[in-house]
């Protein structure tokens, strides 16, 4: 076996893959199966097209509630001449839906009909008078729902293909049909494999991985109208992983193994595949997700397709969502999934490996005119980077980046009328964003949050790339927060609407075994600290303290080593990679710090005014004013709320 | 009771409904249940936000297959001076997601090594070499996945009201997670009453209506997020009504009591909800739909609401859309669904009533630049016309209609994607094209058919709302088709590609009772007539031929009554409405007439010529020239294919 991969272009290997299956005879509907309708059939998809066994309605119904009659017989009928007509023998009372007795063509609404018994009086039971007198005359047919109106026998109901909906059920069961042929749902075995694999709730061990890939492809392959059975993780060992297979496509029409498809030393997948059958690709040009696996496995009654699907959360949704849905799509006889499109505008810049399809996960939202796109982190690893995303965009092989502000297509993981009420903030980050998050929903308002420090927000306000930036910008000279930072950063006339204000100090180990009681203690040899990124407030405020204490940045160990948010800078002195960073007490909290305070500041929510005062705001600016809100923030520790919601002069 | 409806306006009644519902307290998530994580939560709502428990990696992971190193030791290398790292004190072979040993904070990826036995040889086994030669050096944490890279414990994972899809289950998982807690599925009773109603199966008398309202709700009620519990089939009878009513609240969150809405001799409902609670709405001024009851049933420790639901399938299904799904959803805690809107022409003039929000069931395609609206059947009973439909024109109460040509928003029961490839056809009808439709599904296309006769196609060509327009008109002058007729109604450059040649006749009852066996037969004084509508190429044949034999239309009895299609002309005949019709042989067939040839005529598609060459419509085109297709068609009764395909001169 190589030790690396060559991987070959998406198209290539699609064809290949494509190709492969067509030679087997699986690439059509693999089966079919007859069904009695029932409410179950929702989301099958037809095998055989539907044509009607009979007319709907399958007799003269009468559309009205009122006397069906001869229209011949009304002709005489005028609002100033009334005619007379007997019951029963001229006119018959039918409820709607009641059949047309033979003699009679038409049906007058009860409403616009006079019961009598003799010719004056009013009848008591206006269903059964003795006769009725009418003022106007009508049309034959008027008011008859002829045999055939909805549907008549031999017609086309739904084709071949279609997918059943709810009121399909109605028309299928309308023409006669008791039962219908659909495509049997595709079985997918679901084969986690890895000695690092731990279940679902077992305690773990540094090294260890919760297995929960399976639960991704599985929950995927249900969705798309397959039967997803997930099997019990393997550990790398190639005979177990050989028998597994072996064992698991004999009841499928698809395996997917997981993992084990790159070329490490304990990557048993290629080389399973190529003991049991076929190997066509190894590699694809993809990102995330090049170590893909095509091909076959050979039983001896029939062939069975083989995914080996990459390890890292992200590769493996994104591979079945490029290699999987398409296949269960044909077996059931349908198109693939057409995710919405829209055009949108890169926030910033974007490298891609130039060789490959790179699939980038991209936030959407509309600020002002502009449908914005923002790059999330790129690591397959991350998988919160796809559960946030609400789209892909797609930088094709070839393009080695896209320089910010580039239109880009954005396949949509969410409604249009969603990214209308998307809240796009960029800036400082603190955990009250995620609180208010949670209000904003109840609200009908997603807030969607970039961690990119109060500079970047400021600037990416400029740019009308957002609709507020959270920020805590200490003015050196004046003491005072944001306000001065405007003219330079935003460039737009604002609103100062004051979140909190909150501490900042020392996240520091359990214990504060190295006793770091001040700003001053950074500059102790054997402390390693670990910074916030340029443009942070967070670390404008430290470069400020700093140089009134007559420190450099050479004097701290670990400057230069930067994270981009509070919680980042918590993790990284929880794990040891640092001893001390500055931050709030929130994130010390999280990660069961201790927190050594020392400063506190304003932290404001910078809004254009024109955004200010737009209804899609107005559920946060309320919020604020709110005393859940208010109560909820007070539960976390170093906050203070008195100038919340206030709008800074 | 009263014995009439009165309507109130939509918003009214949802507003009586929903501080009914609020002062009940049944305007929220109506139970939660903690489940574990397995795919089947795929759908589900999140009742809580869910918080991180665990960081993720929960460790420094090595984010490469290569050696674990410390930065520092790695910054002498460069291409020229290459550096050597001992195995394992100095480098340490690790796997992609292998924790990274303590003193190490850098993987050097394996492609980038040089594994070594003593300074010079190459390692035998690359992963355990005596040394290593690296040619660059590296910064801290590169190619590592530190701890919390992807999600740092405590920090929002996902919020309330979310709808889990695959992918959050691994988050989910990976946050540390076994359990979550969503809202319970709302429990939806489904209850079918009227004594005319029958089992889907069951031989069927005129009178009797096939049951299958409760399968489109059930369906509809799943498809939210619900549980439908169907119930078998009351009869009309007060007593029985309450009494199942009763039993079905007490498992239920809400009961839908079908049909019996109306204010009709056997329309039970309104009296039932008054009798078991509360009546709060009867009469909701939209079409369809409008007998609309809404109340509450009071059990003993409980309020249960319901919802009268009218008995038309189209006013059931839509009933459900307006006033079900947005409570079925803000029981499960989340947003109400939002369809795609879309702005269409409308093809022809719409009337309303104007007292009523009227929802119009459109089809919708994009022919050239325009994106086109085209009004369906507008009965309530006419469930074809919700299976065929493309979208919903909201027509609002207080607008009397609108004219063609409107721009209308469309709410969209299909992709974009959809609509792009989907062939308009506005003209003459024929069976052959519910079979052409077929065969071009298969070629990805869509093809939309809208009945309205040969010279209503060639107009809609004009104004630019078809791709083609079947036709067969006969030039009295020529005896040739179609041609004389384009610069009269198309007005366009256009290609007549042949479909088929076919039989036209007289489309009489089985065994042909009244001996019918030419056209001058209709002039019969006891012969019942039933016509094709002004503009039909059928009717233009028929006019040409009378005037042939010097008979006027004044001598058909009947030759005013007018039907839009062959099959609708057969089913009047086969209903007994009429003796005979002028039509093609595959309607009589459909409706087991017989047929009486006549004439023999061409039936061409006409199509402008800048779609003719379109990919749109390449498949169609090609179509025609398949095997498969001229066998289908050959399978009818009264088709000749020679000139199938052919472009006329």
């Amino acid at each position: 076996m190589s030790l690396y991969l060559h991987d070959i272009p998406l198209s290539q290997a699609q064809e290949a893959f494509a190709s492969a299956l067509q030679a087997a005879g699986l690439d059509g509907v693999l089966a079919s199966e007859e069904l009695p309708l029932s409410e179950a059939l929702v989301g099958r998809v037809l095998s055989d097209a539907v044509w009607a066994k009979l007319s709907s309605p399958h007799y003269h119904a009468s559309g009205m509630d009122g006397f069906a009659v001869q229209a011949s017989a009304t002709q005489p009928a005028s609002a100033t001449q009334p005619a007379y007509l007997q019951v029963p023998s001229q006119a018959e009372y039918v409820d709607t839906g009641d059949p047309l007795p033979l003699w009679a063509n038409a049906v007058i609404p009860i409403e616009q009909v006079e019961p009598l018994t003799d010719g004056v009086t009013q009848a008591e039971n206006p269903r059964r008078p003795a006769q009725i007198r009418i003022r106007a005359s009508l049309p034959p047919w008027r008011n008859v729902r002829p045999l055939g109106e909805d549907m008549v026998a031999t017609q086309l109901v739904l084709p071949a293909g279609h997918r059943i909906r709810p009121i399909d059920l109605g028309a299928l069961a309308g023409s006669g049909q008791t039962s219908v042929w659909v495509a049997c749902r595709p079985r997918v075995a679901v084969l986690p494999t890895g000695t690092e694999l731990k279940p679902i709730g077992v305690p773990l061990q540094a090294g260890d991985i919760i297995e929960y890939n399976s639960l991704i492809l599985a929950g995927q392959v249900n969705q798309w109208g397959g039967v997803a059975q997930r099997f019990p993780i393997t550990p790398d060992n190639f005979e177990q992983i050989c028998q597994q297979v072996l064992t698991a496509a004999q009841d499928s029409d698809l395996v997917l193994l997981n993992a084990g498809s790159s070329a490490g030393a304990e990557d048993f997948s290629a080389r399973v595949v190529q003991a049991l059958g076929a190997l066509w690709v190894h590699g694809v040009a993809v990102r995330p997700g090049h170590p893909v696996i095509l091909g076959m496995i050979h039983l001896p009654s029939r062939q069975v397709p083989i995914i080996g699907v990459p390890g890292y959360p992200v590769s493996a949704a994104l591979t079945a969502e490029i290699f999987v849905e398409p296949w269960l799509a044909r077996w059931q006889g349908c198109l693939p999934a057409e995710p919405l499109q829209v055009t949108a505008q890169l926030t910033r810049k974007t490298t891609s490996h130039a060789g490959d399809d790179d699939y980038v996960r991209v936030l959407v939202g509309r600020v002002g005119e502009n449908l914005l796109a923002a790059p999330l982190q790129r690591g397959a690893g991350v998988i919160s980077s796809l559960v946030q995303a609400d789209g892909l965009v797609l930088i094709p092989a070839g393009v080695p980046g896209l320089p910010a502000g580039s239109a880009v297509q954005v396949q949509l993981y969410r409604t249009p009328a969603e990214l209308e009420r998307t809240i796009f903030c960029i800036g400082s980050h603190d955990v009250l964003l995620d609180l208010l998050a949670q209000f904003l929903a109840r609200r009908q308002r997603r807030l969607v949050s970039v961690n990119a420090g109060s500079q970047a927000g400021l600037l990416a306000l400029q740019r009308g790339e957002a609709h507020l930036a959270p920020s805590h910008l200490l003015d050196p000279l004046t003491g005072e927060y944001n306000r001065a930072y405007l003219p330079r950063y935003a460039k737009l006339d604002c609103v100062l609407l004051t979140l909190v204000e909150r501490a900042q100090g020392l996240l520091v180990q359990a214990g504060n075994p190295l006793r770091l009681n001040s700003l001053a203690d950074l500059a102790r040899q054997e402390v390693r600290f670990v910074n916030r990124q340029r443009g942070a407030g967070t670390r404008v405020l430290l470069d400020y303290h700093l140089a009134q204490l007559g420190l450099t940045s050479e004097q701290v160990n670990g400057y230069e080593q930067e994270e981009y948010t509070h919680l980042a800078v918590a993790a990284a002195v929880a794990s040891g990679r640092a001893d001390v960073g500055l931050g709030i007490p929130a994130a010390a909290q999280a990660l069961q710090l201790d927190f050594v305070p020392l400063y506190h500041e304003r932290y404001d929510l910078v809004i254009p005014t024109h955004f200010y005062h737009s209804e899609l705001l107005r559920p946060l600016r309320e919020t604020l004013h709110t005393p859940e809100f208010r109560a909820a923030v007070q539960k976390l520790p170093g906050y203070a709320i008195e100038q919340m919601g206030k709008e800074q002069a």
